[in-house]
């Protein structure tokens, strides 16, 4: 009898799978959503007018959805702008110039207005610079070179692999008196364009702030080389880069009110700002219109959730998290109950499994699902985090889990000028949100998180 | 004991696979000879220069590696020419007109020299042209319409399942007195592309061959919405192709003697000639270099195969598989013993796993080998299809296997002016490398398909 339940329960969740996958690739929305976001509005970086922009767009959807509720949640961000393009060069002799191209990190200083020029000294690791010692340091510009580990086949670990380069080279290599920094950028293939990102001057004064900036991978190969024939070249450069005051933004929020247990919340979501250089469509557009049509595909299929099944589209995920950290804290003041949440931050390529950050019995419990998702080619079901927007609702009980895409091309796009819509493919980015909808929902049926 | 010599296996299999992908990963040579392929020499349909300079590029080549032997089988192929652009558009009334993409299919008869112009009759099925009889065809053009199913995981699948409209609907229409035939390209996105690929007119005779072509997706929406609106619209299209005599072209053959097994011989290949429109970057210069690579991968690991391991890059695929069918045929001829074939021929985009057409003790052999792909995200281990140029080897014993890309994205591309060089990403191609070079190793060193 027991095994009679069991298959039946089966065959229906297959049938429900088959209508959320046959709905999202027939029907689906998000790459139509996508389109705008990336080619009417563009990259939204937090505070910027096409931020603003996107919050109105986005809502504006959700509200045709006849959702049960929309609403926009108040946060003040962070407002850098990167102001006129950055310029770089190499001079080997006064007069003999090459150059290279750069972009300034998320919350860099600027250089003086006259920019900055100094010789060069290549390091591979943060710690080099201990080893090196100011008498080498002092005066330079830290070049700091050391690529992702391009053997790793998950490209996100490559990626934190060599990230502490750009998020904390400026700070260390001010410390040893440096002049600037310049960082080879978080790319996997050789390429022409400078991918940003943020980077943090810890407990640094404004005085002993350094301007970073990151260089691209062909260039930094073509700095290397040079500095091998010849150490004492210059390297000089120059942005325009500011840090502003806070400014309000919003976080975008819509929800489906629960059948049976409306103050349990599900989450669904990806962040609303991107960088500013591309248009931002798969990191993280595509995991908002991801989100949102997860929502559409459940009112489409006719199924009503037992729980409240929200998403939620964070504001300023790159540069401060300030929206993943108000939700949270909103969340706790209004005694709501999150037992699940689900992101979607890895690009808008061929789902490929999830990730999930729960507890054993939870994850046991998930296990259990992996062989409906077998016919739609899922099969990764790890351990792991969830998402950045997500993780300040991490506490005792919730299931917090990301959607893994294949990773092999992330990383020729991520923060860079080439983030932009024609790299999104419509059907894997529809892959992706049927996935999504397909976990939602069994995560609610069988009360994921709901027992803890 | 058998548990130990298992376990020590299985970790030399692992460091050894390991070895494979670190190599393909960091020395592979496959994206530098694509480049050459599409950017160097373009498309290399059968008979024309650019296969005849593809055949002179790689065999000099593969002369580079080392190989115990490499030469050229000849082979007659076919040689179909485009002409000048095909040119087609729709008109309501005279004067009145919209041009839509379209191309010539493969071994098209032309139009006559000042085109064709008729009323258009849509259809879904090939079947439907019986259900509408002469009179309701007769004079008009045929216009094939049915898109690939979106819902199938397998693009491939789906491409089967529409596919017989492009290869059988003009020897169809024919008989029902139809002009002229436009089938809606073989693709699941929405663009201007037209897709060509083969036509075949079975036993028609010359006068009862009609030309026809692909329109792009859009193109095929545009004309079915039109003739919606006005049935008696007309439709006009002129292309100059033409059917030559057979030219001499060759198979690109090269080989690593095997060390104890030599008469028994390896294949793994993919097809030299490509369409015309694009550079045939994804179909099939990627299977190409990735199989080039796999001879030049196993010499760089310093592995010595017990069998003759053979590169073989097949022309005429496309449009004849003239290749494929000489190849198996000397083989035959020349008493040599082939235990395992694959072919790479499903694009350079992330490999998924293997299909094998193998007897069920070889395929059992094969799964023991499956965990050891689990590092590299293959887990698609399934029964089918080889690859149409290493099809003309099957007999019994023999094992074929095709890599199984992830198939989202190629009908995007497959014969179609973006098929194109800037569409391959580097590491996909390499890990296609990589799986490939990995189950050689493991067929070589497990006797695969050799008892029989």
């Amino acid at each position: 009898m027991v095994n009679m339940v069991t298959i039946y329960g089966q065959t229906e969740d297959e049938k429900q799978l088959k209508i959320f996958y046959d709905l999202a690739l027939t029907k689906g929305k998000s790459y139509d959503w996508l389109n705008h976001l990336s080619n009417q509005i563009g990259g939204r970086l937090s505070g910027s007018v096409q931020a603003e922009q996107a919050i109105v767009y986005t809502k504006a959807e959700l509200d045709s959805l006849g959702l049960d509720r929309v609403w926009l949640q108040p946060v003040m961000v962070p407002k850098w702008v990167r102001g006129t393009p950055e310029f770089a060069y190499l001079e080997s002799k006064p007069g003999y110039t090459s150059n290279v191209p750069i972009c300034a990190l998320g919350g860099s200083v600027a250089t003086p207005p006259g920019g900055v020029k100094a010789n060069v000294i290549e390091v591979r690791e943060l710690s080099d610079l201990e080893k090196l010692g100011k008498a080498k340091i002092q005066g330079k510009i830290v070049f700091f070179n050391r690529p992702m580990d391009p053997t790793l086949l998950n490209t996100f670990q490559a990626y934190s692999g060599a990230v502490n380069q750009r998020s904390s080279g400026a700070a260390e290599a001010s410390k040893y008196g440096a002049v600037g920094v310049i960082v080879r950028s978080m790319n996997l293939r050789l390429d022409d364009y400078p991918h940003t990102g943020s980077t943090s001057y810890g407990d640094l004064t404004d005085a002993e702030k350094i301007p970073a900036a990151a260089i691209s991978t062909n260039g930094a190969e073509f700095l290397s080389t040079t500095l091998k024939l010849d150490p004492n070249i210059q390297f000089y450069f120059k942005q325009n880069c500011k840090q502003l005051e806070d400014v309000p933004s919003f976080n975008v929020i819509g929800e489906i009110k629960g059948s049976t247990k409306p103050n349990e919340i599900i989450v669904v979501g990806g962040h609303l700002d991107s960088w500013d250089l591309g248009d931002g469509a798969h990191d993280d557009g595509a995991g908002c219109v991801q989100s949102m049509d997860v929502l559409r595909l459940l009112k489409l299929s006719g199924y009503k959730p037992k729980r409240t099944i929200r998403v939620v589209l964070f504001m300023n995920e790159e540069n401060g998290l300030r929206g993943g950290r108000k939700y949270a804290s909103e969340a706790e003041k209004n005694g709501e109950k999150h037992v699940f949440a689900l992101e979607s931050d890895a690009g808008g390529f061929t789902p490929r499994g999830f990730s999930f950050d729960s507890s054993e019995a939870d994850f046991s419990t998930i296990l259990n699902w992996k062989s409906l998702f077998e016919p739609y080619l899922m099969q990764q079901f790890t351990k792991g985090g969830g998402g950045a927007d997500i993780g300040p609702l991490k506490k005792e009980g919730i299931v917090l889990a990301g959607l893994r895409p294949d990773s092999q091309r992330y990383f020729a796009h991520h923060h860079a000028e080439n983030d932009t819509f024609e790299h999104v493919n419509k059907r894997e980015l529809e892959l992706g949100a049927a996935a999504m909808v397909s976990l939602i929902y069994l995560a609610d049926k069988y009360d994921l998180g709901s027992a803890n």
